[in-house]
């Protein structure tokens, strides 16, 4: 398509430059009323009030996950919850799933017992029909692909590109507690009732769908998204989409007592991991300020739990702040500066 | 899930064993409306007269295709065209496709551009969206994994499982090209134009969608399948899905002059190939014998290509029988029997 790339490496542009090259290719080629690559689904209108939500998700071995620290059930439960969380950050209900399996000979039918038998629960549990998919060889490494389908009221889809500047920046859940578990994993970590729930946390993340799906029908939420690469990378991509920047105030991003407890025991930086640990799978939300505190009470009273405000939507030229006690903090690629 | 099991390797129950025990499980736990495992494509009815059909498709690098023997631009093309074919064989429209690719690093951006760019000409060839996906990092294959949509009017679907005994089985083109393409490909044969004629079948095959939809608005046909693994592993499928077996007449199986002449001269038999080879990607239907004259004309005369007639839908105690000059034939695992 251009000139002077004749063997060009992937690495030389980068993953993210090439998707974002190919995607406006792509998205410059599609029916107006679609929505194409850029947000959580993929968006087909099916007649006034209904849409399809489509999403798809590709694991490697190796790559997403180690087949010596995840059992077959957690990773069956695991590739099924990470596209669920896609469909409840547009507002969806989803419907029906396709499972791509690519197998190395030395998979065991027990293994795979017990990984469908994990998926088809939790697909079950969200009246999600298992309709097809495709099973191969494959010389070494397991590779899964989930296609998953849902539908969403047209009116009620919410997306990443209509957060507005003073809407408050919302999540659903505590964050952190993912990346918690992988250190856990990663570094042998000795068990005890704190590590096991950080485990749990990143091994059986909870799809937000019945929050979704109550958020979507509140026309004070603008945008919205699920943590799949930590609030950092996740709401640098709602201010992409959304043109505009973002303060986000470290003091309240909510931690679990369980996650603070381990930081603290092995000089963890709990901050950072709330922000960039990523794979926490639940909601990250802008609203609007002056609907945030009915909202915020309505939402608590039917989940039992904070809609907690972390930030504030800011104008495109203030970029992404991180602040606490008043004072900017820096995020750099190693962390951030300053703090503890 | 069973017991007695532990430590059994996939390859000892097989993977289709496998797959038909998992399918049985999934199946029995959809909506009665919905279509699941076991079709060319699963079907979910959106209202009245319209359905959404969804097939998925995966292809390893080294288990479905070498990266040295396919050009990015044909492996593109085909990724999507196979999928297609599913779509073709329900009688459906295809709407929009989802591409998920695991990539090693040695993949150049050269070679990605090549391959996005074929699959995007074929894609806006039969107005297909190309709306999401998911690209990774791979150690060391190229993995590919295509999740295709389209529509379908409900009641001109087109299954597996409804053949009847009596019914003419017919091919909507020549088979065997794709096999004999592999063959020139495999074996370094030197090119004429009858190879290259082989290879481009074999790299580029044709999805039949306007024969599938035509087809499919004529109550004559009452099976389809789209010839994936050979019209024997097809007819196989059909007569599983319609508990019916088949007679199939080796002399009137379409072979075009340019299979002949490379087989002629390379000593390969044209029949079996023809049967078994594979990745034909035309459509395998069966036909109300009362009503095949009506409808071979009326397809004649819109395609300018006959329907070709290959057999006939016998009943299950008979199962797959193949005859040449009114001897029958056997097909063993290693071909066919008693003829050259």
């Amino acid at each position: 398509m251009e000139q002077g790339k004749k063997n060009m490496k992937l690495k030389t542009i980068g993953e993210f430059g090439f998707i974002e090259r190919i995607a406006q290719v792509l998205n410059a080629d599609i029916p107006s009323s679609f929505l194409g690559i850029g947000d959580d689904c993929a968006v087909i209108p099916l007649d006034g009030s209904r849409s399809l939500l489509i999403t798809t998700d590709m694991l490697v071995e190796d790559v997403h996950f180690l087949r010596s620290k995840i059992s077959a059930a957690d990773l069956g439960y695991k590739s099924l919850a990470v596209n669920l969380s896609d469909i409840a950050a547009m507002g969806g209900i989803p419907q029906c799933a396709f499972i791509s399996l690519g197998l190395p000979s030395d998979v065991e039918v027990e293994w795979l017992d017990e990984w469908y038998s994990a998926f088809h629960t939790l697909a079950r549990e969200y009246d999600v029909a298992v309709l097809g998919g495709d099973t191969t060889k494959s010389p070494d490494r397991l590779v899964i692909n989930i296609a998953l389908c849902g539908f969403a009221n047209t009116d009620h889809l919410k997306y990443r590109s209509s957060a507005l500047v003073g809407d408050i920046i919302c999540v659903t859940d505590y964050v952190g507690d993912s990346a918690g578990g992988l250190r856990v994993l990663l570094e042998n970590i000795e068990p005890d009732a704190s590590t096991e729930f950080l485990l749990q946390r990143h091994h059986r993340p909870t799809p937000h769908l019945a929050e979704g799906q109550w958020l979507s029908k509140h026309s004070s939420v603008h945008a919205m998204i699920d943590v799949s690469d930590g609030i950092d990378s996740d709401i640098r991509r709602i201010a992409e989409r959304s043109h505009c920047g973002a303060g986000i105030n470290l003091d309240a991003v909510p931690v679990s007592d369980s996650l603070q407890k381990v930081a603290q025991r092995y000089h963890w930086n709990v901050r950072e991991m709330a922000v960039t640990g990523g794979e926490d799978y639940c909601l990250l939300l802008t609203v609007d300020a002056s609907g945030y505190p009915a909202l915020a009470r309505d939402f608590e009273e039917y989940f039992r739990r904070p809609l907690w405000a972390i930030g504030t939507i800011l104008s495109p030229e203030q970029g992404i702040q991180y602040y606490s006690e008043n004072t900017t903090i820096h995020l750099n690629s190693h962390g951030f500066d300053h703090f503890q």
